[in-house]
């Protein structure tokens, strides 16, 4: 990443972010997606900082299988919210497939057209990386930096068919399925896991022709939610149709949402979802550094692939190899 | 755990397994799930000085819900082995939530009558342990030990509802699951992910008036084995009647793992899969391991639940929390 001008302070940046500047926030956003250590403090601190002040927003995760339409329904449901609900949507996205650089912002600007122009939206790709947990954790603190600059309904997509919906049901309060009309759960790809998580099914695409399908679609699953064991937050999941294209359903969809909201802050669980997702994420972000640490230390690299190679040919027990690099990394023995 | 007599050597006890003798391969498995470091060191030496003489051996897990007559199936199945196949197999078992000590080996023998003085077979009970991963990795390395003491058919019993089967998989070459006839999966209290594991399905109980239900819930459970994905070990798996009780199919199923033992030494799959979960193994402990080392450090652990408290109350982001705590850890800066 290079700077045209001087690197501006920690609290230079926290001033822009909370005052809603969107060049800046950009900016602070490539410093946590940033593998720099100068970079990486700086993230941190202006994270610190803005802590007090996000949290104050619905956190919706929105997932489906490519070709359900994702990028519409957002446009759509995006454009929605801030034009009837005075609502300031960003749009964020956990994808570890994706190895996007700069250019791909112009990639999900042309997917959402309208709302990528409009001032009370934010929208940024997912960031690039190769792990999961890596990916997972700078969207958690890019949505803190856009909750403190003010935007108070976060959507983060994902793609439905992997691990992601996991990382991304771990940050989100809300859990949004995309489905199409007529096709199957196999067909689409999702997994049954999937289902499970969501707190309303949506099938998209419900116009036209198929408008009839999605209405019988939206009975079997319906009664598919009835078959789940009830979820921790008392809501009751839903299915509903809508049609991204006709701006059908939307407003329901918005409605729903807003119930749920309600009825998880009269019960308390909103309070204590978020306080355990940020525990999980704390213990989640100390793994990931204990294993960072370990892998990356110059003894360990060194030895690992023979340490391996040995366990596998059978000449090392497993126990001693992993005690021996272990040693090796505290220099004490490990008992 | 008091030696009424001096300790032994590795050696000794390596020379008495090696020839067989019970006793002391008794009391090395005491010392494999001892939690003392001195007996943790003299363990790691004798399983160290077994391994080459180890993995000559079937490995089967054994799952299925409490009352599908676990107990019953193994002290048949085992007989048999013993009497008509002049084989030596040892049970083991695997179950996280028992608090057993010395006391349930007498249950244990209980329930297995006739194996548990039978010269040609060795059972072993689940050792104590509060965590899945401490409790599968005692039992992996007692079966080593066993193997070492000449017992060839490794019989590892799990209770088929939770996380512990996935363990058992990880560790075993083939998977066999007992149900019961005429209850459905949901009843049996079996995921779908178990089901989808196994190797082999037996219906046990298939005697007297549940002859039937058990011939229909074979043929069901044949079909639905169909739909799932083809298994990496290119083995089909198989659904089975027998009859504990009346030592009915107990032949047929031991015909079948021969069949799958011959099957994947010809593809080379047994020799990939033992490495691949030896490889497992080792980046398990490694993990294990890690965490044992951070979270047991005086300055981590005083520190963690302040912390984490901060954390939860939101005055402290979860990234500023962890690489403090990892600092901490390396008395270095983490970036």
């Amino acid at each position: 990443m290079a700077f045209n001008k001087k690197q501006k302070t920690a609290a230079e940046y926290v001033e822009a972010i909370l005052r809603g500047d969107r060049i800046l926030l950009g900016r602070a956003i490539t410093l946590v997606e940033s593998k720099k250590a100068e970079h990486q403090k700086l993230a941190q601190e202006i994270i610190e900082k803005c802590l007090p002040r996000s949290g104050n927003s619905i956190r919706i995760g929105i997932t489906g299988s490519p070709g359900v339409g994702k990028s519409s329904f957002i446009e759509t449901f995006g454009t929605y919210l801030i034009e009837k609900q005075k609502r300031r949507p960003a749009v964020l996205a956990i994808d570890p497939s994706s190895q996007v650089s700069r250019g791909s912002i112009l990639g999900d600007k042309m997917r959402m057209e309208k709302l990528s122009t409009n001032d009370h939206a934010f929208i940024r790709p997912s960031p690039a990386g190769t792990s999961l947990g890596g990916v997972a954790a700078k969207t958690r603190e890019t949505m803190l930096l856009c909750e403190a600059a003010g935007f108070d309904t976060i959507l983060i997509e994902t793609v439905g068919v992997g691990q992601s919906e996991v990382a991304v049901h771990g940050m989100v309060d809300f859990f949004l399925l995309l489905l199409l009309p007529g096709a199957g759960d196999e067909l689409q790809g999702i997994k049954r896991g999937i289902v499970e998580m969501a707190d309303l099914i949506a099938i998209n695409k419900a116009d036209g022709e198929r408008t009839a399908l999605a209405k019988s679609a939206r009975k079997d699953y319906a009664q598919a939610l009835h078959l789940f064991p009830p979820k921790e937050s008392g809501w009751t999941p839903k299915a509903v149709t809508c049609s991204a294209l006709q701006k059908d359903g939307i407003e329901n969809i918005w409605k729903l949402i807003l119930d749920f909201q309600k009825q998880i802050n009269e019960s308390g669980w909103f309070k204590n979802n978020r306080q355990q997702q940020a525990k999980n994420w704390f213990y989640d972000l100390l793994e990931q550094g204990l294993k960072r640490l370990f892998f990356t230390k110059k003894e360990i690299a060194e030895k690992l692939q023979s340490v391996e190679n040995e366990v596998l040919e059978g000449r090392l027990a497993a126990s001693k190899a992993a005690n021996g690099l272990l040693e090796l990394f505290t220099n004490k023995p490990p008992f």
